[in-house]
């Protein structure tokens, strides 16, 4: 019996289109940012941010320009990066639904194959023993159930004020106390040790830190690496800063513990920053977050809302330095990751990805012939460079902002690739087009709520 | 020309009567709880709390069983402990308003005798260069200006939650970062530290933790001196027993510097313990804290409102062990202070209270013919043992605990020694008490105003 090493050593020696074919299980560690403007790292282009693991850690692979998160805000966002599915069909279709017991996870399809699951991070998705990350195939949880916390005390501060806040940490379904210490830090310790704790199974390490998500606090060993940005813009560096170290510390390890080669790294986010004044600091809307050249924010189902960053690295596998532009979602990472571990899919129900790797290895075009947006009474598709927004809002942070466009601009038509801003509205000028993604997206609305 | 401590020293080896004529400019440290139940103290009788520190400190020195605060909540309690003035007549009738520029706290009337004046946690009376501590005589001031304060990153929470966070921790007028630290520990470090650099000086420290304030949070080692007590009961304990050692510290530092004999020590709390949700763990009313025997919770002109301990403790001239039953107030502590660092109190104001040392040197009456309250709707008198309450809430943490009492409790007399709950309304066999009181209640009422 060759060891589980040997054979991927052969996979990535071999020709990268048997890749497939390999049952090399190898590990994959997911980091995810939470509300980061796509913009808002070295890698993409950031010249007042310092980002520089995760700048090499897109060196060192690729990076997707056209990456989609499933929903322009936290929860559902993360329902369907973990299930493969829409939004509406993964029970989650915004804030607020628990994942169903009967979705299935990356983690809960990896589990047949053998793989170490772990999260260490933000959940949102539940906080029940049918519905927390024990329940959805993590081994380990160490983190938080609701959307955010404060980062020292981990306690959840947002509801009704006259209502209890509560201490919101958890390592599995122990609640656990590490008063004090930063989330971002305590993440990335836990995940870095997940690794060491799990160097000789294949793992799957989920690491959705909760930076640079609202509340603005960094330490000032972090603050310091930005004396010259203004204030509110700074915290939102140094929060990313943070995040920056602890995807530093975690790829050391794996570099430590020689598992590199052996491991498919992702990077992407939940969705746009977001202009909400509670993520600023002068109780105006939030400027800390970039999401230009996009139009909108978090909420938005124009692309400021959800077009994310995506690095893939995998020394030896995915070529350094590339660069696809073909349009990736998140829900692609199911069906990516189940093949790379020789795993099915749930196949009793729809997934809405497929896999993205053939787009790095084998310069392949992108198989969805459109993506498509529900969220908040906004639609949208995405179908080649076209992008149809209906009901579109920018959610900028003033009231106007939270409500739909109206007028002819209602329905929204974009050339994305020509204008990224979805700045000019070119319905009138291809009725034709705009009828066709109409008709799709309205089909598509209609089927994904059965 | 004869040292400060040795005028001191001949002072309290002399007749006690005497103390109040020698100009010993004694050191004076004022201890506050935030939202503490009168008898949550060893001292005044707790079994299930830990408070070693005060417990000694009360056994050296006198408790008063009749003390009060000048208001059932927050700021105008301080406000009037700190100015000596009812108040409305500070301009602070609730929470909310800063106190103004024109009212002369304690530490500004120490000032000319040379007093280092420290403020260390909770302010609570504005944040403007007008109103905050630096402004109202403080010479140093380490704390926060709002009303309470994650404990770890010391950010205000309780807006609407649409708006930002802000944190909160200064020193004097820059804002500081102790990121992590926990604020009760970080206070009584701050007042540690200022006793040692006044070792030299008279000084005054007012030390207003923020315990046992929501959020409830607290350490572990302190959560683990009581493994017996249910967690929201017990959350409150630890919360106290940090207080309690940083008392402890203060103390301990006291003696270090060989100060105790020269020192006034005083511990009080600003009202009562409250039954807001929001101070217990379950979503429902809080019932951390406790007021028992009294009627009634924080924001009450009941006695839970705003009866709560003292302490005084002078070793050398405060007999140990000593207990007073005459009634005091906050009001006092103006006038008491001020005649001890050989001061004059404002004389261009009225003044509410009346220095508090005779009752416990000379066994003297209270100097009070009657005390009032004005808060939230309510109006209160107390006069020897009888207690007067207009329109009185319970503020049970229940809907109708927010509501005047109707009928005939709408004027609800007692017979606070007899019947210190406040259970039994004798209005109607002692109808000109009722009527006397009530006369007096409604014309300090108009009097008060002007």
């Amino acid at each position: 019996m060759i060891s589980r090493r040997e054979t991927l050593a052969g996979a990535v020696a071999g020709a990268m289109q048997t890749l497939h074919a390999a049952p090399a299980r190898p590990n994959v560690v997911l980091f995810l940012a939470d509300d980061l403007g796509c913009h808002d790292l070295g890698a993409w282009g950031a010249t007042d941010l310092k980002t520089p693991n995760l700048d090499a850690l897109a060196a060192g692979g690729v990076r997707f320009t056209n990456w989609y998160a499933a929903a322009p805000v936290c929860a559902p966002s993360r329902a369907s990066l973990l299930t493969g599915r829409y939004p509406i069909r993964a029970g989650v279709p915004d804030n607020g639904p628990p994942l169903r017991a009967s979705e299935q996870t990356i983690a809960q399809v990896l589990k047949p194959a053998g793989y170490a699951t772990g999260l260490f991070g933000k959940w949102h998705l539940g906080d029940t023993a049918e519905t927390d990350p024990n329940a959805h195939g993590f081994d380990r949880f160490f983190g938080f159930h609701s959307g955010c916390i404060d980062y020292y005390s981990h306690r959840y501060y947002w509801g009704d004020p006259r209502v209890p806040n509560y201490h919101d940490l958890w390592r599995d379904r122990t609640e656990i106390f590490e008063d004090g210490q930063y989330a971002t830090e305590l993440f990335a310790r836990e995940a870095a040790q997940f690794l060491r704790d799990h160097r000789a199974d294949p793992f799957f390490a989920y690491v959705p830190f909760n930076a640079p998500h609202y509340p603005m606090h960094a330490p000032q060993k972090y603050m310091q690496r930005f004396p010259a940005v203004e204030p509110e813009r700074q915290t939102y560096a140094a929060m990313i800063a943070a995040l920056d170290d602890g995807v530093g510390q975690v790829l050391r390890t794996l570099r430590e513990l020689r598992l590199e080669q052996n491991t498919l790294v992702l990077f992407s986010a939940d969705n746009g920053a977001t202009r909400e004044a509670r993520a600023g600091l002068h109780g105006k809307p939030a400027t800390a977050g970039n999401n230009a050249p996009f139009r909108g924010n978090k909420f938005s189902a124009f692309d400021g809302g959800m077009h994310v960053p995506m690095i893939m690295n995998w020394p030896g596998v995915i070529p350094k330095g590339m660069v696809v532009r073909e349009v990736g979602s998140h829900l692609d990472l199911m069906p990516t990751i189940a093949k790379l571990a020789g795993v099915t899919p749930p196949t009793d129900r729809t997934l809405d990805g497929s896999d993205a790797l053939p787009l790095v290895l084998e310069n392949a075009k992108s198989r969805h012939d459109a993506i498509f947006w529900s969220s908040g009474g906004q639609l949208a598709v995405r179908r080649g460079n076209w992008k149809l927004v209906k009901d579109g809002k920018t959610f900028d942070g003033t009231p106007d902002g939270n409500k739909a466009l109206t007028g002819d601009d209602a329905l929204f038509l974009s050339n994305v690739d020509e204008d990224p801003g979805e700045s000019v509205n070119l319905r009138h000028r291809f009725p034709q087009v705009a009828d066709e993604l109409s008709t799709m997206m309205m089909k598509w609305a209609d089927e994904v709520k059965r």
